[in-house]
């Protein structure tokens, strides 16, 4: 958790009112932009990704931030640096990866090529707001619902998988490797609400996201497991439950609106007065403080760090 | 070279419009965007150069792409990777260097940290175009005059001395350590002009800028090497053409514009029917086609890689 700590010392010193949400919005441009990084042997290793996948994923990370944030994702730029033993294949592959997820509507228009020790990519994203209400972590309401889009647990069980040396393709490994973002669930709802609300990705795992809505606003949300939707394939796992809601990089999208909004996604459960998650397992009641998400992060999940 | 070569790869594969300047100008958005990135054993060595000085120069980078498009820079993203033993000291004063260089009215609204093995920095930048002529290294026009703003020469001299191992602050590790960017230069030629022009940045070197603007616009630069202006001190130096001429990342800027524009900078010569540069020394002429100027930065100076 070192990076969160200087992630916080970065927040005192820019002391800016555009940080704390997957994009920074400006409204003045009528456009988002974020910035993600994927360092090889810190994000991914080479043993287990293709190029491919590398450039898939690298544009998928930056377009589930745009989508959470309600914008429209239009371009990207990436950067892109690289030891000396890689040769143009890999360069075609990556591009193709990327060219992939970006499908017809996104264009890549820019960055830079560089050499490196390792591989590491670094994306930046634009989304047009194009006159939306754009979603702040601060923003859930009392009386709202809370709604998921995608599965939980699949990449993080893919992980697990591929670090021990199946390689072999399944819905688990796909899920880590090219992980599909929920554009058009993050896009629609920006396109068709009206009033404030709350919208992550879960980049971090799903409970890392509705801790992070109910603090920074102010709410408690009351989850029901049992609604959460998840490959089947995962009760071979024993840590089911955490793989579910700590697992991390499925990007998903935890969108928290009003009940009457139809934004598909699956309804997961809602927002009530105090602070912190409640999740509800059959009968049993756990409640989640803020502290209590970090330190379980901390100690099963390495998280990534956004500014 | 290799990473030329990769950069002319991804433009065959990307096939975009968007490339080839030194930022991207998305004109449904009023924006331009650039994404540039420093590497550690790459770009720089931190055996000379302090966290301060690399956020700063991180951040002139990029800002002196967006000023050289001719677009009003406004919002940088920026991702930092580190590696473990580095402090949260480093991360404090790389930041008062990266505001620094910012100034007042241009903001850091995002970006990531991570884990890597060396330290490795990814910035993008966003510049408003608010109506104005954006430039295009295309469009140098037979009769427009060529202007250079900021010194040429002194960050490769200062480079020379950083790696000889001479850290003493001078005139030239300064200009390398700490670039200024003609961002007031390039944002007011933009403001100002009303018809096609071209600008670009001397990232590459001065020869690289003119030789570019030449051949991208099917036209001959008439440039007088007197003209050119450079820290005097240059002259102990044996080479101070190939200084001035090759040296790069003075990140000065070449406009070529219409002879009645009152554009600041020092104006070094004059476009003519033909192709490449001329550059007069005195009595003599040296021709520097494309291929000559290519050649000549593979043989002396290591380029950046901009797509």
């Amino acid at each position: 958790m070192r990076e969160k700590e200087f992630i916080s010392t970065i927040k005192t010193m820019l002391n800016s009112n555009y940080i704390g949400d997957d994009c920074a919005y400006l409204p003045d441009l009528g456009i988002v932009v974020t910035q993600d990084s994927l360092v090889e042997g810190v994000h991914f290793s080479l043993d287990y990704m293709t190029p491919y996948q590398l450039g898939y994923k690298s544009v998928m990370v930056n377009l589930s931030d745009v989508a959470s944030s309600g914008a429209n994702p239009k371009y990207l730029t990436i950067a892109l640096s690289l030891p000396t033993n890689i040769d143009k294949n890999f360069i075609e592959e990556f591009y193709k990866g990327a060219q992939e997820a970006c499908g017809r509507e996104i264009k890549i228009v820019g960055g830079d090529i560089t050499g490196a020790d390792k591989v590491y990519v670094s994306v930046s994203a634009i989304g047009a707001t194009e006159y939306r209400k754009i979603a702040s972590r601060k923003n859930a309401k009392v009386g709202y619902k809370v709604v998921v889009a995608g599965l939980h647990g699949s990449s993080a069980a893919g992980l697990r998988q591929l670090l021990s040396g199946n390689k072999s393709e399944n819905n688990f490994t796909k899920a880590h490797l090219e992980p599909v973002a929920q554009v058009e669930f993050g896009k629609n709802i920006g396109k068709n609400i009206q009033v404030d609300y709350a919208m992550m990705d879960t980049s971090d795992g799903l409970m890392d996201a509705l801790s992070t809505i109910a603090n920074e606003s102010g709410v408690l949300l009351e989850v029901y497991f049992d609604k959460i939707p998840y490959d089947y394939h995962l009760v071979n796992f024993e840590d089911i439950q955490d793989l579910v809601l700590f697992g991390g990089e499925d990007y998903g999208i935890v969108a928290v609106v009003p009940k009457d909004l139809e934004c598909g996604g699956v309804e997961i459960g809602e927002v009530k007065k105090g602070l912190g998650v409640d999740l509800r397992f059959g009968q049993n009641v756990t409640h989640y403080s803020k502290e209590d998400v970090e330190n379980k992060i901390y100690n099963h999940f390495e998280g990534k760090n956004e500014i």
